[in-house]
């Protein structure tokens, strides 16, 4: 991955988001006047992404690949074992419980055991549900989540090797992120959330790469795959956000179980002009999806999130946690705050008085407040009790934001005025957790225990951190999800 | 429903083909110059749905419309019952057997057993797989299939009356059919199969009814199981064809199931700019969809195929039948026949020597033959083995097939020259099985039991249909499957 792909990749992004209008909420009719960003074609996508999925080895994949995979897993294993107890996993699992087997699979953090289908389905929303999870940040697509729920239900059915399992682990990402590029922007555009149709299809090659499926039998577990595409965005704001990655986890796997026993559908599915690409976007980038497979890797491009809030505002909060840590500051010293940026983070995030965690996720004020008495913005963070702290909501108070078209995004500007006169300033390119600027090794382990010591004691926390990090080193992968069982 | 109501369908039909293109392969793009047809419109849809899902009863619905119910209740319970030895039901018990439980839900005709998920995906699968069930003529939706698994399933784990399970089984067809009229033709025209798009909310609030959801739970069912539409126009031909109503019927009962117990969507999914309807079609109306609900019953269009095979050459069939029987014919005295029919009998259906029974299906040369020698042409009429028959070539080499756009796909004209010189003639306006000329419940008696005397002994045959004919009389439905099982 060179800079001029990442780029590239930015540029993209750039047009992306015009298409798509400012609010992101423009519907295809936008679309009828444009002309279509119709990208290469294909014949035989079905059959291309088949083959690169029987092709792909261990040993082909690049070590910062193979490291990227392992960061990804790492934060998929933080994000849903510790969002184990979430009111949307403890529905699934009363609901799924009375019609499942109870002894094949785990769900992340908890006792109750599933079925493989359920489970993957269960631990798909829960990696999900505290919008915490991976970020490839051309379409947003969050591929981790769903691949990996269905690989661990599978490695608990059958044996998986640790470099088996990283290997599909990787392959279920990479064809998750290119199959939502090649749609993009025209995909979103319509009305879809790309993290329930596209991880459908990446499910499928992945646990079906362990199955051993032959090349016809993974066109068909492809096909039937990508006949289940999941969700809306008109789900964002309620459960159906995170049930669309978890339905897109079980669908996957289920393609791939009757695929195996040559459960047929069309070599064509992908490419077909009365199929997958066509009836799901008005844009179709067939480059993206398959030029330069194992060459190029867009995996490498996958980011993971700090903080528990809309990227637009992690900007604010990387400059007050830095001016913080840098001055040590005490929230007593502070007299005044006022933060520039991008117009998007007062129209997404202006939240001046939230009321609940959650709105609080919605408030670049309450975000900075955290960001500067506790020096971090997870989970805990958002709590109700947290934002409705008496010392919370005065230091909130101080805080003045003024947006300016000229400032990108993924930048920011934040000015502290101390009582004894000092002025402290911090400009903020790239943001924490960006591509530019990814969270290191050290960042990512410190997210996990804010998540998972809620969950477990820390020396269970520990541990499955550690077999984590390792999980292309384990034997038996079937033993992984246990370890977050306490 | 009156002749205004049918004849508006019959010009709306035609409107559409017209749309779609002549060989139903147009893609979504030729709709970009079209006048959007997006008639109506609503701000909530999904509410005023489940409203209707919840008020609608029994003692409400006209005699008419339980008589169809009950028509395409035994209609449906013929084909799966018949078609439960066919490979994809095969394959689909061998491939969900491991990981499901085996105690809950019967699949009919067979004796494994399956958890009440899978249960009603085998059921759906097995429900299409001969393509010989209900059809609904605007867009051809078969809705019977999908919604009778999820509710069987259902009713062997709760109990439910004969009187509840027939009002839900109206309600899920009825709703079908209503919102696949609504995204006709922008649906199909894009490229998705209705049969497992809409079926997915008809299952889901057909369900949900019994199991007494509330309003709000309701629509939470319907928003979750929007968003999973299920299957392109590109897995005809394949196993994957049938999977759609399968998987249809399946994640209809897995949203009702979730949302009984909270797990929440968004109250506007089906009518929201970033929802369904504005995702799976250029073209919408919530006239089709919402207008004189429980005053405009669709379910008094559902029809039922006589014949197995495309619907097209129903006409050359039902002439060929009727000269047979009113003639006696006998093999041996016909010289010739000539068979005038629209030109779509020969773009569709004009393959001359098929090979294997599929083939035969697509020619109107050997589903006629068949229909003289054994006047019928029923599932058994396009075995392998009667395909390559030399009685059957012997007559199909005897056809002539000549075509005139002035003919209307529904209608045919023969003429049998026999080897005294006498010269039959027989001119079909509406085939049989059409809404103008409804298979008779006599009719249906004769195609079940050719279909289930296949699969168990006479008498077992005679009380499945005696029971599938008094389904609303059941103190407890969850008995009927069982009786399918010998």
């Amino acid at each position: 991955m060179n800079n001029t792909n990442i780029s590239n990749k930015r540029n993209f992004l750039k047009i992306s988001s015009s298409l798509l209008g400012s609010s992101l909420l423009a519907p295809w009719e936008s679309f009828g006047q444009e002309k279509k960003a119709d990208l290469g074609a294909s014949q035989d996508a079905t059959k291309r992404i088949a083959q690169y999925a029987l092709s792909v080895r261990y040993d082909d994949l690049p070590e910062k690949i193979v490291n990227e995979c392992l960061r990804a897993f790492v934060n998929f294993a933080g994000v849903t074992t510790g969002s184990c107890r979430h009111e949307a996993v403890d529905i699934s699992i009363k609901s799924l419980a009375p019609v499942s087997k109870s002894n094949q699979a785990t769900i992340l953090g908890r006792k109750e055991r599933f079925d493989i289908l359920n489970a993957a389905f269960i631990n798909g929303v829960s990696s999900h549900v505290f919008d915490f999870d991976d970020t490839h940040l051309v379409t947003n697509v969050h591929a981790a989540g769903p691949i990996a729920s269905a690989l661990l239900a599978y490695a608990e059915y059958r044996p998986v090797s640790g470099r088996e399992f990283l290997t599909s682990f990787y392959l279920g990402i990479e064809m998750s992120i290119r199959l939502s590029n090649a749609l993009h922007p025209g995909h979103a555009g319509v009305g879809w959330h790309v993290s329930g149709t596209t991880p459908t299809i990446g499910a499928a090659v992945a646990v079906g790469r362990l199955m051993g499926l032959t090349e016809q039998q993974m066109m068909w577990a492809i096909g039937l795959a990508a006949s289940q595409p999941v969700g809306f965005r008109e789900s964002f704001g309620s459960m159906n956000k995170s049930f669309n990655p978890g339905r897109a986890a079980s669908s996957g796997l289920f393609s791939a179980l009757l695929a195996k026993n040559n459960f047929t559908s069309s070599n064509q599915t992908i490419e077909s002009r009365i199929g997958w690409a066509n009836s799901l976007s008005l844009t179709r980038d067939y480059q993206e999806m398959l030029g330069d497979l194992g060459v190029r890797f867009e995996t490498a491009l996958d980011t993971y999130k700090p903080f528990a809030c809309g990227i637009v505002i992690h900007p604010a909060i990387d400059a007050a946690i830095q001016l913080r840590n840098e001055y040590r500051l005490q929230p007593e010293q502070i007299k005044s705050i006022l933060y520039k940026g991008n117009p998007m983070v007062l129209e997404l995030t202006g939240k001046k008085t939230p009321q609940t965690g959650l709105e609080g996720k919605f408030s670049v004020y309450h975000s900075v407040a955290v960001a500067l008495l506790n020096g971090k913005a997870g989970e805990k963070e958002y709590s109700d009790q947290i934002v409705l702290d008496p010392k919370t909501i005065a230091i909130r108070n101080k805080i003045e934001v003024a947006v300016d078209a000229n400032i990108p995004k993924k930048s920011g500007d934040m000015t502290i005025t101390l009582n004894d006169g000092r002025v402290l300033h911090q400009f903020i390119e790239n943001a924490v957790g960006s591509v530019e600027k990814p969270m290191t090794n050290a960042q990512l382990n410190e997210k996990f225990h804010d998540l998972v010591d809620e969950v477990m004691p820390r020396k269970n926390t520990n541990q499955l951190l550690d077999a984590s990090w390792k999980i292309h080193t384990m034997a038996n992968v079937g033993k992984f999800p246990r370890l977050s069982v306490v």
